[in-house]
């Protein structure tokens, strides 16, 4: 196989604490074997512009545990999706091309992304225009698959627990319903790992059947029996896209108007407070929006490690040439796994195990 | 003076970290002295039913850090606001008589409240009715007079400027408008002292003339103003209570209706975000809104010093026959502040010097 | 197979975050199976003496999070250990005819010990005495074989990776040799997981030849590396059982008596450091010692999910009647390990991959 | 008064969190006055060696809530001390007219100087050298007279009270004395106040009579007090500098040898810890050696407004010719305090009310 000199690396998709910490291992692992990194900017769009610079030892010094991503991050995709013959087909774009020249005029030899299913997309359909790309996982929805979990989430996982535990301390003084809401359009990963780990008394996820994915009247079933049990509070953890029965299963949010006269932003946690104040409960629902605090901070240290251990695979399975994969967590070991299947599996529904035990220990 | 053996206390309005620190200073301190205390459930409604009970060492051990208040809350008032001739008149009801009864009852020689203006008024106004009570301020929002500080402000203060940092790493990678919604109805201390702390690049505080306390124009210079900058984000922090001169200084969510026929619930935050998308940013605005986060966590170390000066200083207060004061911070010594004069400033506006440092650092 | 309708649990060993979950997770469980629990006092104490009592719903609501152990722990053990014909046997003692006595006067169906190598041996010799017991491992050493991870050591690795960022933000300043000596007689997994999530420039294990696990030499030598590359500081993790070379591979706190002729305590972070200040470094070395700081603490959402796990597991295990096993992650899932093979496994020395990245990555 | 142009800053002494605040401050307050500002390396060997360049928005920005200092620091000190007569005289060296002859060079104005009493000491005494300089104090100690508080106090604070609290945790599970040496060489800020918010059951300062500060005697009464009180364990917090009547006063580890023929660096912690030991007591004695730990981390909110504080106050005195002052908090105002005024009170001993309170709620 022909010789690496020249990695690529970039970074797409919403952000997740732990991407640095990628990017430090990589740059010191490529430095190990003599392999010159360069860094693109904003996702896709660095390839595509040609926008990108050496990284060095320099600049990865001292980012380890920084959340966010000194490379930047953009949603750019070089294809373009169409429905062909009731098919969804993702066309390349004049983008591909310009990606393909920049690859070429830089001397990159393979890339590296990190992202989400969108990112780790294009680096999979790259491959028939000739990009030998190694995908890192990287969301905090946990939602792709291929491996156990992705760069990010157990620092969303972080935040979510702690605001938890901050609402159960105020929680015992006062008769509320507390409400948070997280992010998950379509997964529940975040609700139940930090449902469980926090101690909510309801979780409730975007999965399920078609009608609806949780009713009010059970969340308020749960409230009631833990009222007749003298606990006078009870935290609820709703991940932004549930479907609620009473909407025919539909999610919150989706560009009603309101009062105001502008589009309504604030989700399923404000539309439950609404419903559940119409039950006339002795508690008063009072709503937290957790939003983009889940994309910040620290990295934990699962995400560090998680982190540089893919950051050194990817490395290494370039200079293998091993293209097409994603460094995939497979219990206590990192692997490699085509993007085809791991991309198959997107998005990756939540662990039914975790649901069932929350179930077994009585939550809601 | 007559001898003191028993000490009453209780802990009223919305509860704050640090509060579980005064009640094991009061028990550590009344117990150095031969003195018991008893505790009573929830605010004045304990005095008032008679609910309450001896507190030990051994209930306030491990509860320094706590948040919460291990004695509940409410909002009970004993009195009841009447206009007469145009003022406000503050009636004892029947329940004045129950407190006095249960007071006499349990032999207690002294009464500690914890609270906010609203327990510290009923505190105050039992004092003619024969009550003989000392008051330590405790409230998030720090509007009460008599002192720098109340017990609570800093831990609320800690739970902002860790949400800001949070999204601090996270907001370089995008290109977003983070808008943080922060508690303060009537006041902006935790606004200006979080969004200074936290590093925002705008805070709206209530605080301001009566045809409003910020305008959407004067926010959206200031992203402007940043973009020019390359800033490729803005942080916002806004008090619950900020007046948009765009509604005539009115505050948002005081009873709209929304799209679903339900009463909003969601604020400022929410409102600022949809006028915002209306200018055609380059910036998408998202919204976190911190609510009861900032009432929950641990003390901080500067809240449970407050704390346990505050509930050192109340015992020694009744044991010296002081009454009718509150334990106020006044630089770095606690001193005794008349209630009545305490009351008058509340409540108390944001130190303009404050205002003044953020302005004179460029923050909009 | 015979019905269980009342299980005995208890905690023993060095504490570590998350066995209060698992003990929060046991309960409910239980409850929701309408099985009793009784909790035993301090270890096998407890149920040697017969010092327990009913562990309810109440006792368990508001320890998800908390360090530390409310049963308490000790080091008593049941058997003896004996030397003969060179190898080592454990011979009961008449304590474990109390522990049967006491199970039996509190009809005990099942046990559920929490714990390291010593409790968990204890369960599994006691199984020809015809005890029935699940095991569920806890340490922050993480040593015990049967299972990727310990209750405890993701906790103990959050505080260790915490004071190594704390670090970074000060040696930036000074011109340091910074030494952090954490846990670890036997293994390093503290050290290397800790090292690496914290950016540890050299990280020193137990693990290596008879002849040492580390010497000084090579310390000094990635010191010197870096300050050639102008890094004015350099961050060393050592494990506390790490062995050096110049000590002829001994560890060191052994037993010698120090200047004030007291036997020494401080351990080999203070003879590293003694040792590189012979070396006429231009960094002064100062030593960090953690000690107990990683026992304590809130335990991490990882340890809280992994506890709430193994608490679930091991009540199901007793409920379809399977014994002599501990719970143990493989992967993403909760297995039941034969006590047998996993105790054969401890000390269960530190991940060589982990090790292995740590070379790649260049660190020392 | 001459127009000040360009203003030079320098960080020295030991650093602490909060110094990044107070850099980002200045910049942004001299920015918002059309005023340069150059930042020196190393504290005053950058002036000495001119060292230094511009600092820009650029520079600081997302610097404010980190430790350390993007300056570096140094204890280069342009002066000599001197003993002439019995009286200790400081000698300016040739380095005095380097830095005179640097700052006319780079045309600088005025100079901030943050530091601790021996960086503050030479703005001073540079004032007769025609230098005018401007003092922020900092130093975790808090040792400095003329402010309430110094930047970096309450950050070193939040460290101590955060590993009590995980010690605490584990306490309660085990028979232990933990002992906790906290900084602190000549005053007993660090410890009092972290002692007090982080709930020891003892603690130990540096101030006090000739014949020591402590007994060895007093600590083991308290420990067998708790004992008799079933407290199955006792938490103490020694100062580095505490002085122990059974060594005649003398602080610990002042160069004695140890078991290995090295000079001991380990202090008063393991000594306490070796005495404790031969007291026969029911509980072992573990050590935590904090170090610099205490001057990691994130600044805490409380010192980055005053850090923020501080930095505009700077700038603004020198824009108004006021030099040779420090800035002091006084209560909630920040001043400007004459430094000789202020260095006259170094080192500042800790609060006595604070000690008082201590004894009030029976901590030893």
């Amino acid at each position: 196989m022909p010789e690496v000199k020249r990695i690529g690396v970039l970074t797409g998709g919403g952000d997740s604490p732990g991407i640095n910490a990628a990017l430090r291992a990589i740059v010191r692992r490529a430095h190990a074997a003599g392999v010159e990194v360069i860094g693109f900017r904003d996702g896709w769009k660095g390839p595509i512009k040609g926008e990108g610079g050496p990284l060095t030892l320099e600049d990865v010094s001292g980012i380890l545990y920084l959340g966010g991503t000194i490379l930047g991050t953009s949603r750019t995709n070089p294809f373009e999706k169409k429905e062909r013959n009731g098919e969804t087909v993702w066309e390349p774009t004049e983008k591909v091309e310009a990606i393909k020249g920049n690859l070429k005029k830089q001397k990159i030899d393979a890339l590296i992304a990190i992202g989400g299913d969108d990112t780790l997309g294009v680096a999979h359909r790259l491959r028939e225009h000739g990009v030998k790309a190694v995908g890192i996982p990287q969301t905090i929805d946990n939602d792709i698959g291929g491996t156990d979990y992705a760069i990010g989430f157990h620092s969303a996982l972080a935040t979510v627990t702690d605001a938890l535990d901050k609402l159960h301390t105020t929680a015992h003084a006062h008769h509320r319903v507390l409400i948070v809401e997280v992010m998950g359009r379509d997964s529940g990963w975040i609700a139940v790992y930090g449902g469980l780990a926090g101690g909510a008394d309801v979780i409730i996820v975007p999965e399920g059947p078609p009608e609806g994915s949780f009713s009010v009247d059970e969340v308020e079933e749960v409230i009631r029996r833990r009222l007749k049990q003298d606990k006078r509070f009870s935290i609820v953890v709703v991940a932004e896209g549930a479907r609620p029965r009473e909407l025919g299963g539909k999610q919150v949010a989706s560009g009603e108007v309101d009062a105001f006269g502008h589009v309504r932003l604030g989700g399923v946690g404000y539309w439950l407070a609404d419903e559940l104040k119409k039950r006339n409960l002795p508690l008063t629902p009072r709503v937290t929006v957790l939003a983009y605090l889940q994309r910040g901070g620290i990295a934990t240290p699962f995400d560090r490690l998680l982190a540089t251990r893919f950051g050194v695979k990817a490395v290494e399975l370039a200079l293998e040439g091993v293209y097409d994969v994603l460094t995939g967590l497979r219990g206590t070991e990192v692997e490699a796994v085509p993007l085809a299947q791991a991309l198959a599996e997107c998005p990756k529904p939540v662990d039914q195990e975790l649901l069932r035990v929350a179930k077994a220990i009585d939550i809601g």
